[in-house]
């Protein structure tokens, strides 16, 4: 019973830092729940990390002209989520690699329930609206992969991405060459994220494509944000001295709390 | 025991939300709650969502200045909040039609204490202090009402508003039209906020004003909202239309939890 | 039993105010904590606040460059927290007057942990790391005195620094003229830092350097942040007199709580 509580309290914990756990993570579990309780036609599904996935057919003209949508495309597909923006949009590189989609938008509003990150709005176009509910439906589906290099604690948080081979989610995003190799290293506080960057340029021969901090690149989240490209090899290579590394001190801060991956690491 | 424990632990969940229960709620259970342990002569009273409500009766010049406020008003009254945006703005401008102030200031930060939401600062500019703190007291009593339709579970938060003649907080916040009919929609995780925007506009022959997201128009928070103009009747029924597939959704990202009013609906 | 659980969740909800306790304040007790657990060449200790102190002997020129260090340095102490600017800040700039060090950034992201701040991101250059190496130290040490005027509820905090003679990190952050009296008052939710700054500057003749507010000077935080400089006893008068004020109005916010130090105030 006093289990249960403590058990309730760190789920709120956890919560607060970007690592859902209890209702969502159960919401989750199988990737991307289908339309259970809710039964309209935009309704496409729910991830891990708040995420939830929404199509419209036929964009209303006004809302596309004032929020500033491409013409061109009558059908959107929208994500959005309150924890997470580099495992939403890492999942959307995958879903315009495989559908015929274009990413329209991808915004990072300041949140992580709490904690020191961002949360995440992507919008996809597309001519159809079976394209746009497929690219939705894939990036649920990726969502969970790409929490898989998110460790946090009450102190803060790490993640590590990193694909072979860029596509337009993650060029739009942080400028990646798209078709090159291309991951980031975050960390939280941001006073972490700067030894990240470092320890990996430092660890392979790799570009430096950008470093966000809280006032520069962010938005005013406490991250700092280190992109890199170069041989795929090299890149990966980088990011895992520095996930080692930011481990050893996130754990600093909080050595009563176990650090461990969201769901199951895959830069292996 | 263990329920009342539960009871803390959801009320700090409810507060992450932005939807302030147990002690707020007590404290603005009648509205704005008098000189209860403040004897100051600037306090006026709290209401709900970790709202205060002051009045300085004769500002420092060197204050004015740096902070901006306009020379010709020696009384400010001042509304700021933790939680909220829409409801104290719009309270704030039935404030601005029965009393003779001025809106000077409407800022809202990236708060709801770990929400994905806005809280807000306001400050009414008068000639005389009694018409600063009667401008500051009508905006603590009519924000109850405008938290009548605020919905928020653990996933996110739905808000509408809408008032049949905009006044000049609504102007200056929104640029809605003065005298005009005026509402809005907000969806957080901004994901749902897009979709509330074009379902009210689908619904009913009503101009959209603007359409504001986590990186254009927002503090960076995790909403879309969308704002109105029109017919009143036609301005409420895209609302109504806009919060029925609203609760729909939200309620999907959090089966296990309730969804209602942080107070009553007023939009019938 | 009951009791230890009420603590879980009240030591949470003192953190999302941005005042530690718990897990925290026991790392942080005997200010600096060495290497507990953390044997990278890099870790320096951590603080209160969630805080922590980072070296790097010789930072990569990528990195230098794209996070837009000055080229003169090749040791750089990096001290970033997710609760508190102001402490870490004037800590930083004793830590700047006792070493032969120089404050390249200061960063304040919108962070406290679901409270009403920021967090805070400074990086000191040196050109032999053992100064870089001091300067964090001497920032850790100093970061507890530094919370002393630091007071928070769930609706809010209030903040007070004072120093007698203003260095390089103060003039950094807020533009303190160096060596003269430097003072700040911050009250969150914003309004109430309106009234502490008008209290302050009526109570003594000092003169205001700014005023921050959620939409000016601050990263969407809902704070007013006054700055003074002046007299050294007009300062701290015109400090000491804005914190009895701003006492009794957050604690009005919510009565039931106890509203007091994080350590133990320092501007007597």
């Amino acid at each position: 019973m006093n289990d249960e509580l403590v058990n309730k309290v760190m789920a709120e914990v956890a919560k607060t830092l970007g690592v859902n756990t209890a209702s969502s993570s159960t919401v989750a579990a199988t990737h991307v729940t289908p339309n259970t309780g809710c039964n309209l036609t935009e309704y496409v599904g729910t991830a891990i990390g708040h995420t939830i996935g929404l199509v419209i057919a036929n964009v209303d003209r006004q809302m596309r002209e004032k929020f500033g949508l491409d013409e061109k495309y009558r059908s959107i597909g929208i994500v959005g989520d309150r924890t997470g923006a580099g495992p939403q949009i890492f999942a959307a590189d995958e879903a315009v690699k495989a559908t015929n989609t274009e990413i329209l938008k991808i915004e990072t509003p300041r949140d992580t329930e709490g904690g020191a990150g961002h949360g995440c709005l992507i919008v996809f176009g597309a001519e159809d609206v079976s394209d746009a509910r497929r690219a939705v439906e894939v990036t649920l589906a990726e969502t969970e992969t790409h929490f898989g290099d998110v460790y946090g604690n009450s102190a803060g948080h790490l993640e590590f991405q990193y694909t072979a081979r860029a596509s337009y989610a993650c060029n739009k995003a942080w400028g990646a060459p798209v078709g090159k190799a291309f991951g980031l290293t975050v960390g939280g506080p941001a006073a972490i994220g700067v030894l990240l960057g470092d320890t990996a340029v430092k660890a392979a021969t790799v570009d430096v494509i950008d470093v966000s901090s809280p006032a520069n690149g962010t938005s005013f989240s406490n991250e700092v944000i280190t992109t890199f490209t170069g041989d795929s090899g090299a890149v990966k290579q980088a990011i895992i001295a520095a996930r080692e590394v930011g481990m050893q001190v996130l754990r600093s801060m909080e050595p009563s709390e176990e650090l461990k991956s969201t769901t199951t690491p895959y830069i292996i």
